[in-house]
């Protein structure tokens, strides 16, 4: 991001930029890019599902769906995605309607119950921490940050989290417990693991004994391209490595059909699922089972998941090519900027000069365009940087999109400038 | 139950008794009266639920309920239920599938979250206690014994728990934190609490500031006679006996609608529902919101909720009366067993002679009828004088009910007798 303006030029340009914002800011707009919810559109491909399972009430097995019990969920939903979440169906687990319940009461039961393999509980060390390469989903920051666990941020690459430092933490401190991941289509910046960093992850040495990869594999077949992106299957990886109860496998169809009213899964090695189901068999007598067979009769089997999923990429691939074309067209050779192009999941990644995040944020929320807060992409709010801003495309529609990355670009021009002259 | 038999007359019946049981026992019987499951039945009173909401997918303020959000549920939904619950609507949450999975997350919080009121968590203390009202559900005391809280049992009277016990044990030590409550048609014998049970749980002082009564009003509309019982408003009470924050109230449509795919609820004083929504918050991006539109189209507001119930009513109410009729003709004027007449809710308890109860059901068992195992009416299992005998008559048909309470009064006469020979 260097430059070689003459200070006329500078001038030039940010006095263009603060008209393009004076008239941004007249137009009185209110736009919404904070959080990954899909559109009205994308719910409707789902919307089917609103009279199903219609006459129907028992599962494949016979079970009646409406009663209790079952608490593994639905073999027959475990199907349709064990090849896509890469966990065999009698490791996986159907269980509510969040994946981060489930990331949430992981955590809890390591706090309260001992793991397999250690003999104490979380709850009783003095100090737990979590890796969390950023930049990274603010939610499970927020998880740590309500259970005190110290979060360790460590630098993400274009193949997932720096895989020397990880190793390095990992192996020196008995405190550190975990590590988010989020290897496909990566939140925010929409980097996937490369298969040598799954298998350093998998093969690596940890002072704890109960270490765990939370890998939250949630946008395991949210694809925006032709090449749909294949990672490495971790599971199999930790297991072949020695270290079968290393990862606890997170996803859902929050994304797929509805972001209220979908199924969350959660695999892992028989002894983690084991684990998991006796707590949970404390605490429920079992999940929505007719929620799940109604995503059954809805989507059929693997297949229908994946046609499903093309609808999906139909109505989000225009956004992000928006994105992208606007970003380049108002940004493109000013050194104000760098962006991702994501080929999945539902974020881009914008960066701005050191410094020009919060101000950047302030500005466009001014102007009634409200991003994610700067900073929540990184542990406690805190990017040292003050330079990453995290783009959700996926809800307003394509010309609500459109005015409002263009409205971004001039507050990007407008505070770089104003940087840059200073 | 005093008996002025002479040795003949007992050796008598003893030989009548193991005759009958042989004759039992050679029916190759598979009858389950374990849990208090809704039969296939009652789940059919709800069948319009399966494809609902059908087109419709907007709450009452136009929120689409397919979406994130909403995390303290419809309010359409909280409104039909805060009269029977006792809550008002406001005070209200409308949450997943499962009371059992509020009460348990309560627990978690109040762990590892400071309760309104105090500063410290539970996690920190040496030791914390429940008071377990006995006879009383198992699944309560399955999550004491979870996070290991010692369980303290209290008998149970007439008008509920013994409150000259309960007033002196909440006095006396701070570590006891709460007490499990069945307050209506509880399980498993049926007692109503009183309005001077209520008053005076409202009222008492408690060594721990942050005591809690853990209000599981599960069976507020479940009535089985023409005049359903009313019981006092803790809640309220709690209020105006200056103690707020004293009652974390629970209920579900488990045995309304669905017994796996219902709504539960949770009310509280407005400074505890803050403390849950914030954390739940962190947990979840809201509840399945979808389901709780599918409730409100179906039960449409408090009057459909009683006719509902009504129709409910229609088919348990025969089968209660069977329970009664035959244990009445089996074991009547034997003073081999009492038993309870419960006006509502899921179970009668039988209560045979001290010593007898888990050999009753081994007897049963051993002749194919399946029953609550004897001691898990009490923590850790241990009922000290093993009299106590849950039966769930919902699930079986009549004429299967018919066969297991005969079959059961069968046990009861040979274990008796066997015991009185002795």
């Amino acid at each position: 991001m260097t430059t070689e303006l003459s200070p006329d030029a500078l001038t030039g340009l940010l006095d263009q930029a603060r008209r393009d914002y004076q008239d941004l800011a007249g137009r009185g707009l209110s736009l919404d890019l904070t959080r990954g919810k899909p559109a009205p559109e994308q719910l409707d491909l789902s919307e089917d599902l609103l009279s199903l399972p219609g006459g129907r009430h028992t599962s494949a097995d016979g079970t009646d769906v409406r009663n209790y019990g079952g608490l593994q969920g639905l073999p027959e939903l475990r199907e349709i995605f064990a090849g896509a979440l890469q966990v065999p169906a009698a490791q996986l687990l159907a269980a509510g309607n969040s994946s981060l319940e489930l990331m949430h009461d992981c955590l809890v039961h390591a706090l309260l119950s001992v793991l397999p393999g250690v003999e104490s509980r979380w709850v009783e060390q003095e100090r737990i921490a979590f890796l969390c390469p950023v930049p990274g989903y603010d939610r499970h920051f927020a998880l740590c940050e309500r259970f005190g666990i110290d979060m360790i941020p460590v630098p993400m690459t274009a193949e997932g989290p720096d895989m020397d430092v990880v190793e390095r933490l990992v192996a020196e401190d008995p405190a550190v417990k975990g590590i988010w991941c989020v290897p496909k289509y990566s939140n925010p910046d929409g980097v996937c693991y490369s298969d040598a960093t799954v298998a350093r992850l998998a093969s690596m040495t940890t002072a704890a004994p109960d270490f765990r990869i939370f890998w939250d594999n949630a946008y395991a077949v949210h694809h925006l391209t032709d090449e749909p992106v294949a990672i490495a299957d971790l599971l199999a990886a930790c297991a072949e490595a020695g270290n079968p109860d290393r990862t606890f496998v997170f996803g859902s169809t929050s994304k797929i059909t509805a972001a209220g009213a979908g199924v969350a899964f959660f695999g892992s090695s028989p002894a983690n699922v084991q684990w998991l189901l006796g707590n949970n068999a404390k605490r429920s007598i079992g999940p929505d089972k007719v929620n799940q067979l109604r995503h059954v009769m809805f989507l059929q089997d693997a297949e229908g998941l994946q046609a499903h999923m093309e609808r999906q990429r139909a109505l989000l691939q225009p956004k992000f090519e928006a994105v992208a074309r606007i970003l380049d067209a108002e940004l493109g050779g000013t050194g104000l900027a760098t962006w991702t192009s994501p080929k999945g999941g539902y974020f881009v990644t914008l960066e701005v000069q050191d410094g020009c995040a919060k101000e950047v944020v302030r500005r466009a929320a001014e102007a009634g365009i409200v991003l994610t807060p700067a900073g929540a992409t990184h542990p406690y709010g805190d990017d040292p940087r003050d330079a990453v801003i995290r783009i959700a495309p996926s809800y307003p529609g394509l010309a609500e999109l459109e005015q409002a990355i263009a409205g971004l670009a001039v507050c990007v021009r407008l505070v770089g400038y104003e940087q840059r002259v200073r």
